[in-house]
């Protein structure tokens, strides 16, 4: 385990950004006196992401709020976006459509500098589609709202690679994610599936622990015991059968061990 | 166990009524050349429900289709009514709303030659809210697409008592449901939570097993080797946490061993 990462708080979307604003807070306790740049490459609507968020952190009392868009301005040339993204602490993802952040900032030097940020024990918060992205492999799409079949309708891709051995989904009650959650996780019982409500965050730090923080509920999907499954022999479009997971639903101040999957109360 | 029981054909709602009707197909087959009565006193609109199932089983092949409805018609009298239900080999509970069906229905002497009908080995089916009210203990409402939160939202009451050691809920997937569901079996762990699709049916032998039909998935949620929860010592309107719960998701032809609680592939 490498001990020198640093900490990754991913959100469900939707989180407070007007009353307690508690994970919010919480991301711009973490940027301290640093800066945090705001990444608002998952979104179409790049500016608009940037302001509501440039507001709020600076609200929350954050000194210096940056943004890291995809395209640069013309004032500004790569070694200058480099250099500053250098200097951050806290960098946050914004919600969009998280192939947008793979396909078009995956692979960049400015993705690079995020990576190296976290290895040297900076903060990496996201929300949304910007919470997937940060597994090796992430889940794109999937409907919600229903069971899933097997070879049909979900699709996965690799993610920015921040932490391994899980997959996220989010928005996770509200748009019943369940059935898909559980077809990806028996994809590879290896990875442990986080699914995680809306406005509710775990914190993860260093790779090896979480906490939960926020209005809502995280679903831990074990899926290492599982005894049986439909998953590789099924024909396609047969209704995935899993036998054997097991579940944890966690609230806020719940902590979890990844490395020994073991939940625990405040 | 009573090994005198009947089979209990417990439907997750929006079962085909137009295809190729496996759901319903089964419950006809099991009339035989006997009556299957239609009762439909979970329905404000009982006439047009009546008349939809009518036709169908019918068409699909049944001699004998009745009609139970709440009020009798005027040239019934009690006696008739008991006397037809007592020569029926299904009874089939159309959808509506529980509480309709036990707090007009429960209690009544015709309800008593349902009990016994089944206790005798007949054959009792029910769609959607006429699946809910087969247990002990059935839940009435509860918001879906949500996590739950301690001592809010979760309506449960008694049901008709065909088969106990069970919560049914219907519609599951469509309406994602699991949050509820958990939030109910962490009650208590002595009950198993069956989650039904649309589409989809537990056919229940004698208590003790049963198999699934449709073209959903039937979730099973055991919370016996549950190591925490809230339910009892939360504040009221914390989120429900559960750690430990095991959850299985069965498809068309796998099999359910209720008293080890083991699933099996078909």
């Amino acid at each position: 385990m490498n001990t020198t990462r640093g900490t990754l708080i991913v959100i469900g979307g939707r989180e407070d950004k007007t009353d307690g604003r508690r994970i919010l807070t919480e991301v711009a306790r973490r940027a301290g006196r640093g800066t945090l740049t705001v990444a608002t490459v998952a979104s179409e609507e790049s500016e608009q992401a940037w302001e509501d968020y440039r507001r709020t952190f600076t609200e929350l009392g954050v000194r210096r709020v940056e943004h890291l868009a995809l395209d640069a301005r013309d004032d500004e040339d790569e070694a200058v976006r480099q250099a500053r993204l250098r200097r951050a602490k806290v960098v946050f993802f914004t919600g969009g459509d998280q192939l947008r952040i793979t396909a078009k900032f995956g692979g960049t030097t400015l993705c690079e500098r995020v990576r190296e940020l976290y290895q040297r024990g900076g903060v990496i918060a996201g929300t949304s589609s910007g919470a997937s992205v940060m597994s090796d492999t992430m889940l794109v799409s999937g409907t919600g709202d229903e069971s899933h079949r097997v070879r049909d309708g979900l699709h996965m891709a690799p993610g920015l690679g921040l932490i391994s051995g899980v997959l996220i989904d989010q928005h996770f009650a509200e748009r019943g994610r369940i059935g898909r959650l559980i077809a990806a996780v028996a994809h590879n019982p290896r990875l442990l599936g986080l699914g995680i409500d809306e406005d509710t965050a775990v914190v993860i730090e260093r790779d090896t622990r979480f906490h939960v923080l926020g209005t809502g509920a995280v679903y831990v999907i074990d899926a290492r015991g599982v005894t049986d499954s439909n998953v590789a022999d099924g024909e396609a479009g047969q209704i995935v059968s899993v036998f054997g997971l097991t579940l944890h639903v966690l609230r806020e101040g719940n902590r979890f061990d990844l490395s020994a999957r073991v939940p625990r109360a405040a």
